[in-house]
């Protein structure tokens, strides 16, 4: 088996100029890919004790699925606004270009309830510390947060200082 | 452990009134709950011969990674318009409210592969049956359909015909 790197496809200049987006799809579309990804995401949290895992549409249910699934957790979605049917709550959140609003179900975590996060990529750290406004105003505790994929250089890790934050593969720039 | 219908949450009227919406959150919710939904949906698999699962934003996610998963396949996703970062191939069709796009990667499927679909619900079918005339514009063969649910009043089996389509949870209603 290639190491996880080695099966992210990078593209240069998509969404727009200067960025170099890393595609996780590359990752999924070969089996041994989509295989090592979840192991290794799911080593983080081999000595981790938890209740709950959370994660983000779309690309947070790829990777948080499949380990809630192994761990026997449950799986807690978050979304855009206006998905979830029954009571919400909800946070907005800066982007880079206009706001972004999420939600989760009211009943979803139990006060005290130990929470990871999944999801695939860390880039300013954005929607991470809005995930995490979310979790705890339910009274849930982030314990952990891990990603496939971390963007270094736009420094997400310092919107989530005092979190455990993990990711599997670490690019330097943007 | 409950049979799996138990985990279902219904709301009347959601999202307009005279629809009862099936939560499949429910389902996730409990870790009892969402290893049954995954083990009765990859059970229906267990005779079948195929190389790729293909799963649709959002909720195809949920269920088709963690399958593929224990499977040791591929998995394929389709998106939204201008989510996918390579050269796509695009279908567009119709909603109840006007039009959907839908996208794959040209590169995901190769022609003569033989191809598993998985989606949360079967409610009309026309998302469906647009998954699978992108997967044969590129060459692979549908051979199996697998959902968690499925709303039989609204007949999308007949939109289907000719293929081999399962659902863990038949509803009889809309």
């Amino acid at each position: 088996m290639k190491p996880i790197e080695e099966y992210v496809r990078s593209i240069p200049d998509f969404p727009e100029s200067g960025i170099i987006f890393r595609d996780v799809t590359s990752v999924l579309q070969d089996a041994d890919g989509l295989m090592l990804a979840i192991d290794l995401m799911q080593e983080k949290l081999k000595d981790v004790e938890f209740d709950v895992v959370v994660g983000p549409e779309s690309r947070g249910f790829i990777f948080g699925v499949p380990i809630a699934y192994n761990l026997h957790k449950p799986f807690i979605p978050i979304r855009k606004k206006g998905k979830l049917p029954c009571e919400t709550v909800s946070i907005k959140y800066e982007l880079e270009y206009g706001i972004a609003e999420l939600e989760m179900h009211r009943d979803a975590i139990k006060p005290g309830q130990k929470v990871v996060i999944i999801d695939d990529l860390i880039a300013t750290g954005g929607t991470n510390e809005a995930m995490i406004k979310l979790v705890e105003g339910l009274g849930g505790e982030v314990v952990k947060t891990v990603f496939l994929m971390e963007l270094e250089g736009l420094k997400g890790r310092d919107k989530l200082k005092g979190y455990d934050v993990e990711s599997v593969i670490a690019y330097p720039g943007k």
